[in-house]
């Protein structure tokens, strides 16, 4: 069966690897839309190739100027574009891979319009997960997991009662320092920082990852997605990356999804979903190859972003928005150079301790402390001297 | 709902087990039929405690005899007792954990009258595979695995396409000479070949970990049970015992079961299929305790055994049932102190050059051939002289 799907961040990292996968299933999907952000070239490739119905990109300018090159293709640009090709009833799927809280306003969308999801943005479900599965439960959409973990969990869990189910194990290389001592972590550079061990991501994610705030915030994505309390989701560090993560059901049976680190087998799963071919050439797990998998705890003092997360998530209302929108500009301050790698807990800290958090929160709740959050994270950032 | 069961050896490791499993979910689970080989004290004191309806002993004369001490408990005794036990259709499921060729006829009995089995029975599959698999699909019956590593296969597939599968890979822990050079396994005692490093079993399956026939009779299982090509059969030396056994989908995803090296997972998980419930307290895994998984290509020089046994399944025909009678024959002979262990092979290897296989097997061509190699090994064993 044909599926027309629509991909919103086609030009990024997700979006690519996501387009390479519908490449090596040609008979199995069609694009109906796609959405780029600054990276208009490669959009127009795109489209050249994928020939969509209908694109958006960020600016109104870029979309007025690209109406003169392309004809027969719908082009809408910013928020409201986003929206609406999320929402067109002609996408069997729509894969949000668009960063930061853009991806809350198609992910509705889709939702509203009963069009299923694959989500590669973390964002939504920590900033409104509340609010994002209860309309989904209601609509009776599927929203399928594209981090590996939360596809190793849905892999895992397999469509069984979430009654059987004793814990999650969100499993994390550890990132780059995770044998370094906190000294040498506060001093790490932005280049150390973005040399990741095991996976190529974005800018943004990498540094999540050596924080291990990428960790909490998918304890807490997972925490939405699967229903699971936060008592009964552990994370485990595992610098190999092949264990993916794992489900304990209450019997004491573990299981667990393995892969080489390759973000085209999560992908294809979200696409392929309830289906499994054989796709793109990524290569084979080898158990002896690989010869040895290690687990360890965490350590939370060294990374106390983690901890944050937790407790963000058990406390619920508003607070984990607002852990996301601090976290959001930390990294980015750090990015340009203007803070340490370890000030972006000390800001975030700083906020969830200051913030007024709202119970059960609505849409504008979310919205409104997420920018609350931000200015708070600005005005913290400008007290601060680099050292 | 209340299940209906009746184990066949209750008083052997397994079926122990099993009860255990029973007593810790009461609510589950009503004993229909118990049957017993040797010994009987125990079977009194299970016929006592969960008042079954009908029973089986080895020897007539045992059962006459428990007929005066035993009242309102019809008793039965051989291979018909067993069949009798297994045939009733007031099972809902038959448990069997006789050993040896002794499992084929219940087994049978059983699917003729439409009663779910839990196989703890190696050579019922190893020497019948294709008469039993094809005779359950005919009549509708599952056959659910009892062996850790085909129940962990069970648990990974969870009812997908088995046309998305790529490869079974089926883990062993290496038994105790894993670390050894072929000159200490050639003089190994009887007491080193029984000291397992990870699972407490029944001692002719211990002896099949130490040679790795046990890896193989549980790839010609496996090949039967998930009816998966010998090539996409991997088996995989895993000295922890922690993963029991994986899946490689056509994706490039691999889903694999872990636990604690007990058996009471896969005897419950056979038994409640397709629920999981709390159960007994084995334990629960704990990944970052374990901390360490390793794996590695099994030796086939050192354990020509598993060869042997990929050698037969491929070949087919009555070979597998020939490799499954002359080691039993073998393995009996090293534990009554006749052979050295390494000789256990070489009677199998002897076995089977001389055997003229049939193709297609029949039931009687089975059963036959089972006598010829036992005459065989009686033959060949006659002329050696222990060393």
């Amino acid at each position: 069966m044909l599926k027309q799907i629509s991909i919103l961040g086609s030009t990024g990292s997700i979006g690519k690897q996501a387009l390479e996968v519908v490449d090596s299933l040609p008979d199995h999907f069609r694009i109906f839309g796609l959405a780029a952000g600054a990276n208009i070239e490669l959009l127009k490739e795109q489209v050249k190739k994928y020939k969509p119905e209908i694109i958006s990109v960020k600016d109104e300018q870029v979309a007025l100027e690209l109406k003169k090159e392309i004809a027969n293709v719908k082009i809408l640009w910013g928020r409201e574009g986003l929206t609406e090709i999320a929402g067109c009833g002609e996408n069997n799927l729509v894969l949000i891979a668009v960063s930061g809280i853009n991806g809350l306003f198609p992910t509705l969308a889709a939702i509203n319009n009963k069009v299923d999801i694959a989500l590669a943005n973390k964002e939504t479900l920590v900033s409104a997960g509340n609010i994002v599965m209860e309309r989904a439960r209601n609509n009776n959409v599927s929203i399928l997991p594209v981090d590996s973990e939360h596809s190793a969990i849905h892999q895992c869990i397999n469509n069984k009662d979430i009654n059987q189910i004793k814990k999650l194990i969100v499993t994390g290389s550890g990132g780059p320092f995770r044998e370094k001592i906190y000294s040498e972590i506060a001093n790490a550079t932005v280049k150390e920082t973005l040399s990741h061990p095991r996976w190529s991501m974005g800018d943004k994610i990498t540094v999540d990852s050596a924080t291990l705030m990428n960790k909490g915030l998918e304890v807490i994505e997972a925490h939405w997605l699967f229903g699971i309390d936060y008592k009964d989701i552990e994370v485990v560090i595992h610098p190999q990356s092949i264990v993916h993560s794992a489900v304990e059901f209450k019997d004491g049976s573990v299981i667990a999804q393995l892969g080489i680190p390759s973000m085209h087998i999560p992908i294809q799963y979200a696409l392929t979903y309830p289906d499994r071919y054989e796709g793109l050439e990524t290569g084979s797990l080898s158990l002896t190859e690989t010869a040895r998998l290690d687990f360890e705890k965490p350590d939370l003092e060294k990374f106390p972003c983690l901890k944050l997360a937790y407790e963000a998530g058990i406390k619920g209302g508003t607070y984990p928005a607002v852990l996301n929108a601090l976290n959001e500009e930390a990294v980015y301050a750090f990015l340009n150079g203007k803070i340490r790698l370890t000030e972006i807990c000390k800001l975030v800290e700083k906020g969830l301790e200051v913030h007024t958090s709202i119970k059960n929160p609505n849409l504008d709740d979310i919205i409104h402390s997420d920018n609350w959050a931000r200015e708070f994270a600005k005005e913290f950032l400008n007290k601060i001297t680099v050292s």
